[in-house]
């Protein structure tokens, strides 16, 4: 038998780490709250990369590379941003075999490298908008660290804009909440609801910060990308003006958004089953694998049909890899591959070999049907897209199934208590959204955008006091 | 006027960082020996990763990513390693607010946190070979820095692989030299020789170093590439063996290999030119540029007709940029975007718009060639190519123009002096190697394959001892 993963129902995170662990996606390495991403796992990243960047680029943007590490005063320059940095910073002190004069930090994020080098590039009107993501490492001292879901280091993407107008910036902070739902919905299968996080919970030096939020089989929500309208905090805290058209001097305009590894972590829980892994077909690395079936008489003439149907999908385009061990029994390559999360398994055995046929096995349903080898090319892609559809219609119906609107608190308690989303009117108040996060360790996720209006003459549901909000709780990753 | 630049002649140095600058290749940034890679920089680097990243993949090797912390005790393991390295390293002293019990190394490059996960991934020479390679950036505390050539940060890629025995590591260092040799001869347009290094010059912990070296216009060698076969050092150091198919224990062989970031600095110091940066097409973010050349009555018309051709040409699947600017002259914008290097300019007037054509003019020579424009879809391609070939022969003319062969040390100092290539014969004598290089700067570059048969009869060019090598000799970057 291929290797043995804890059920869901035993363990949740034991199913997720033996996941991560068996389908070879990442391990853990010796250095505390790091991992080492394996190529079954960097591959599924790639994927996520090249989709992603082309969206950025048909939005205008550029890729860049600023510096790693950033001299530690650049931090203390906006003072929300200091403080919730401060407490995770890796800092080095020597350089060379020398301390420096100076500590660096390791970059947790680089809004402040960043606009230290757009005071240099931006004296006027003329030189915005400027439209920057880098694609790089980032540290953040953890002290609990899951796989690919909160790591000390971690790989991401962070877009940096500068712009003239208020308006501008605020229209590129939404844009970007846009696209990365796009692609967690198009691309990742990934329902998610969206709209703008509360004073308590957005990002160190944001006016705005906007989210994306999954649910994962556990119920429990996942952040799985924000964008920040920063207004001219940055801007301000690094001296950079420029002259507008009408020829005054005014503050830039700034956005800043990203994702992260942890993407990866969003699809192994919201899609994976017992039998392990299972990934959305656009950024499944390998599409189909084939696995011939061999009788005794047959291996030779099995294994050739193999490898004819192998070069005829990889000749369409296909990304295609191929068993063709014959020490292992074949429920043992099904089993192993199904760990590893193909979308399609392709079963050519001697009377498929008869019937110039294989078998196309669905690894979210099982569903096998058998085609003409001749219609492969054109069969494979349609069903990758079944399967694509299929994962987002049943991850939506789960998150659908379990997402609830309540107006009482034993009610409200009772739901995130079994495990669910929560939308509940909220009167606005930060010490209600305390409280509520003591009590049931649920947060407000996200009110999305038009909630104002649904809580006219609604309660909030622990004070009883006028609601202000419909607000999504969750407790979450 | 646009910018100008420091002429060659005047201060080679300058020069070059007169079209980093101007042409927005880099900037300096406020950390001390980190520069900032600017849009039209990365996108050249972009263009880089995505052809070796092919030739990578179509060699076997897959990526992944390893942690970008090390701890300092594992640089000690490899003694030869920690002596190379530890007065370049950074060291992260405080996490999370502490003191860490162990400092944390940034990585110089990651031979060791490699080795020692690939103790835990391989038992049997059933796991062999492993072929990873990691895009990745690395931190070198480096006393002197050049934009692109040698920063404190720098961005590279490196392989490294593990194999059942010594023949395949050596297979494998020499095919990924000839990858290099090949990337950088088919897509930089330049010309290198490649060997192996001498023991002083080769990298610590390696068995053998192999590189490629090419010339600039200063004469002065560059080292664009390198690839290290390692012996057993690294699993000796970190107790990496493996079950062979015999079944006994041994120790795996290994190698590692990389280019970096630097390789821009080689391309923009081979080609460019008193105007600006020249660029190899194949590796140009930009093909070709559009400029419409006004009268005053015909602006509208000949934007429009620019508008047409850039569209014809976009659909054609050309990366082609275009610019409307009305202020600025034609004179102007030509200057402009010969400083930042696009192959070919298209330039569309009023007449050529009354007979559908345009006039193309070739960044490296200057020649120019009225085309329709319905040919120009495929008469593009073909000009690209011949400007990517015509830079080769150009840089490889020069090369060769420079590089000679003597035997007696007056003539290889004038020509050292003078600037150069010198091949001359040498004893082998490390003592010979370190003289020379105090003398006259000059060092090994490499010891071509073959060279000891041409060193038969010929006398070391210092000692007149017995030569059993024919070396390369030259100042270097
Ligand atoms: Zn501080
Ligand atoms: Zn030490």
């Amino acid at each position: 038998m291929a290797e043995q993963i804890t059920p869901r129902e035993v363990s949740y995170s034991d199913w997720f780490v033996d996941i991560v662990l068996k389908a070879q996606l990442a391990d853990y390495s010796p250095v505390k709250g790091c991992m080492v991403i394996r190529p079954r796992g960097y591959a599924i990243w790639e994927k996520i990369q090249s989709h992603l960047d082309r969206m950025f680029k048909e939005t205008g943007h550029q890729n860049a590379y600023f510096p790693l590490l950033i001299p530690e005063s650049f931090l203390h320059k906006e003072a929300e941003h200091v403080e919730g940095f401060s407490p995770e910073l890796a800092v080095v002190t020597h350089g060379g075999g020398e301390a420096l004069e100076e500590p660096l930090v390791v970059r947790p994020t680089s809004e402040t490298i960043i606009w230290s080098m757009y005071k240099k590039w931006i004296q006027s009107y003329r030189d915005l908008p400027l439209l920057i993501n880098q694609w790089a490492n980032v540290v953040r001292w953890e002290k609990r660290t899951r796989l690919f879901l909160r790591t000390t280091e971690f790989l991401w993407q962070e877009g940096h804009t500068a712009h003239a107008t208020r308006e501008e910036a605020e229209e590129e902070a939404l844009r970007m909440l846009h696209v990365y739902r796009k692609f967690a919905e198009e691309y990742l299968a990934l329902p998610v609801f969206y709209g703008r996080k509360t004073e308590s919970e957005k990002f160190a030096g944001a006016v705005t910060t906007y989210s994306i939020e999954a649910m994962m089989q556990d119920k429990k929500a996942l952040q799985a990308g924000t964008s920040h309208f920063l207004g001219q905090n940055f801007a301000k805290a690094f001296d950079v003006t420029f002259q507008t058209q009408a020829g005054s001097l005014d503050y830039v305009w700034a956005t800043s958004w990203g994702v992260s590894t942890r993407l990866i972590g969003a699809v192994i829980m919201a899609h994976s089953d017992n039998r392990g892994l299972v990934l959305p077909p656009r950024i499944a690395p390998t599409q189909a694998v084939i696995i011939p079936i061999y009788t005794k008489k047959t291996v030779d003439q099995v294994a050739d049909y193999a490898k004819r149907v192998f070069a005829r999908l990889t000749e369409a385009g296909l990304s295609v890899e191929m068993d063709l061990d014959d020490q292992n029994s074949p429920g043992w390559k099904f089993a192993e591959w199904e760990l590893r999360g193909v979308p399609i398994r392709v079963e050519v055995g001697p009377r498929d070999m008869e019937q110039e046929k294989a078998v196309l096995v669905r690894r979210d349903t099982g569903e096998k049907r058998a085609v003409s080898v001749s219609r492969l090319p054109e069969e494979i892609p349609v069903l990758l897209e079944e399967i694509q559809k299929t994962l987002f219609r049943r991850a939506k119906d789960f998150r659908d199934e379990h997402t609830h609107y309540v107006e009482d608190y034993d009610s409200f308690k009772r739901i995130i208590e079994d495990g669910g989303f929560v939308f509940a009117p909220w009167s606005g108040s930060p010490e209600v959204e305390a409280r509520i996060k003591e009590e049931t360790k649920a947060t407000i996720r996200v009110l999305e955008f038009g909630n104002e209006e649904k809580a006219s003459g609604k309660n909030d549901i622990l004070t009883g006091e006028p609601a202000r909000h419909i607000a999504l709780f969750a407790k979450s990753y």
